[in-house]
């Protein structure tokens, strides 16, 4: 007996082939026509019957079932569907705003199953590299009392009748925590109120978060993010084998060392390959992004890279200068295929350097006096680094929209539906 | 070489004992005063020395690392820490309001580290259990366009100058994948604007949620909650062992099926054994969860128990009516030690019957557009359940405040700082 819902439903004069789709795949059904003949697409079914051998002609290798089908006895309608609006089986073509408007239904087209089991393995995988590493797993707020990074892209919450924020990031707490459990990670929702829409942002998204204190050096987190994604991509390489054939997708070439680079001396190869002269830019824009990229493939043979040393003044008050040129910090980004996929660096831990650096940016010391506290009770050298899942994911399956890697996305112009504003057909 | 904390720093004449701790546990250092001269409580060490084995008078079974002591060769101060505002170590005697006005610093101490060692677990079996089972792990958002559930103990968001709202629970997103994976978890932030301060609920908490599709009864799901909670509680015993002596945890009594009681029947019991007509009341309070949990450890040996059929009228819209009586559900909470900590049913799986309910409930089709279309398109029977992570943890080890199981735990007076209200000594 099985329960799955009608995927496709095929009459071949007085046989009907249906394809019943559950969780562990499709199998298919032979039915005659007087036992199917109520049955249409994404009808819920309980169908009994027995299984045997397909005609060799018809065996089909895609299929985890394509050796075999069942012989329908009987068939019970457990669920009704109202007539499609458009085909979400194989091939389904529409674009990104039916995509979403038609969430529920297009989720169940295979290839949009296999994105977010994909997501699940690089999720699972993040974990189980981290806790073999001894870090412990914490859950932490997201609701704050201001804002974390600094900057006005910030959603406000009404809090009790006074203002709080939802977290930029797991940032503060996480440090706050190196100070307890040394090494800790967390699955975080992370909130920006991203003033445009892109195809690479959302304004709620899942950040892969860690941060490890007694490291010998920022190499330490570099290194460790090294692991991590080898893991990763060897992981989803493993377990999702079907779905990335579903899904089209091809894991990122990864070297045993991913090349790093600092960000001037990525700038000035930009200027060599192409003529843009960037070289005074405080960052990377998206070209840039996929030029030093393809610098990287070509010469490296790496579909990632590090761009390290970011100017101080363009990262967040707690990032660690570079002791031998403090206009520049110990920080880094790992860009995949042409986007940037992790951020990372080390965090000043001495509480009067720090202490200073709140007030240089314009902050108030009250506002940070939890997270400052950690500090001045003993918090060695540390350092952490996120991970967009997300990203990752549309990078490994070359999606062209981050949205398409979201189960329920939101932006500027859409929460589940769209919302009544200028900048609705613009996602 | 060993790097972490001076857990304590204790002198005998001539010599100082330094309990360093880092995220392994603690270790016994044995170095000459001149090398401790300057070394103070919570400062951040690298202590080189050679290992050997303690005096057997001196040898603590309570410690993994009980057996030995290292002797300091040199001692390198990696960072310093302030003096402490009171003491940190075993036996710390704080108030709730210190003990979170201090967070980062109380967190320190070896029985809070041990309750989030142990929240780990809880959250790890969870989804151990569920992935063996079939179950699908998604990431659902926490902003949503319309109160999830109905009532006005929800927070109000700044979208982009229009109003959105946190999520109450991921119950819509979790229910809409059911039609796309038949059987779905996640580890959810939930939000409620609780009205008022009891040292039962957070505005924001961890909720352990699951839904499941093609169930035969809703018996299906209180069978999957016993297995989850067998695995959790065992699992916790086995990993946690050391933890639940550092924090006084006892794993609850679990008896191989957990007493199953509709409410009206423990209403009428809870008359029988006190008094307390509360036979005509729509719910049960805390007293009353208190005493029916008695009734269950005495009769049936159990500190756990189904209270189930709570009335429709006090359950959100989609609830399943129970066909022999629709005015109550086919609903149930799970009580442990005299507290809610499961809360589920099954679900209305029926399009027509859905969004009648929409109606009756007064609450408009169009904000729930998206969540109708997945009854529109086939769904089965389904229901499911929510555990919450830190009222687990507060059971097991019978803690006197919800807060004492968040690592930094919101309300109406504190976002990580007391937040000046007349309510703020009221935790």
């Amino acid at each position: 007996m099985l329960k799955g819902w009608a995927n496709t439903v095929r009459a071949h004069g007085s046989i009907v082939f249906i394809d019943l789709r559950d969780r562990s795949g499709i199998a298919q059904v032979v039915a005659t026509a007087e036992l199917a003949k109520d049955i249409k697409e994404e009808y819920v079914l309980q169908i009994e019957g027995l299984v045997r051998n397909r005609p060799p002609k018809m065996v089909n290798p895609n299929l985890a079932t394509g050796t075999i089908e069942v012989e329908a006895k009987a068939i019970k309608i457990i669920a009704q569907a109202e007539p499609l609006p458009f085909d979400i089986k194989e091939g389904m073509n529409v674009g990104l705003p039916t995509l979403l408007d038609w969430r529920p239904l297009t989720l169940r087209n295979e290839k949009n199953q296999a994105i977010f089991k994909i997501e699940e393995a690089v999720i699972d995988s993040f974990r189980t590299t981290l806790k073999e590493m001894g870090f412990t797993e914490i859950q932490v707020p997201t609701i704050v009392p201001t804002a974390t990074e600094g900057g006005s892209e910030v959603f406000k919450i009404d809090y009790y009748g006074r203002p709080a924020y939802l977290a930029q990031s797991p940032q503060l707490y996480k440090q706050m925590l190196v100070g307890v459990f040394e090494r800790v990670y967390t699955l975080a929702h992370a909130y920006r109120a991203e003033p445009s829409i892109t195809t690479r942002h959302l304004t709620e998204y899942i950040s892969l978060d860690a941060e490890m204190g007694f490291i010998n050096s920022w190499d330490d987190l570099m290194d460790t993010c090294e692991v991590i994604l080898k893991n990763m991509f060897a992981d989803v390489a493993k377990k999702c084998e079907r779905d990335l054939r579903t899904a089209n997708g091809v894991i990122p070439q990864i070297t045993d060392k991913i090349p790093r680079l600092k960000m001037r001396d990525a700038q000035k190869i930009i200027l060599e390959r192409t003529g843009r002269d960037h070289t005074k830019e405080p960052d990377l824009d998206p070209e840039d992004e996929k030029e030093i990229c393809q610098w990287a493939k070509e010469n490296y043979g790496s579909e990632l890279i590090f761009i390290t040393h970011y100017p101080t003044k363009k990262r967040p008050f707690y990032t660690f200068p570079d002791p031998e040129d403090p206009d520049y910090t110990l920080s880094f980004d790992i860009l995949c295929r042409g986007l940037e996929i992790t951020t990372g660096g080390q965090r000043i831990n001495d509480y009067q350097q720090l202490l200073g650096n709140v007030k240089k940016w314009d902050n108030k010391p009250e506002n940070f006096a939890l997270y400052l506290q950690a500090f001045q009770y003993g918090m060695p050298p540390e350092g952490g680094f996120a991970f967009g899942a997300e990203r990752i994911v549309k990078q490994i399956l070359g999606l062209e929209n981050l949205r398409e890697a979201s189960l329920f996305p939101r932006d500027m112009g859409r929460i589940d539906q769209r919302l009544s504003t200028d900048k609705e057909n613009n996602e």
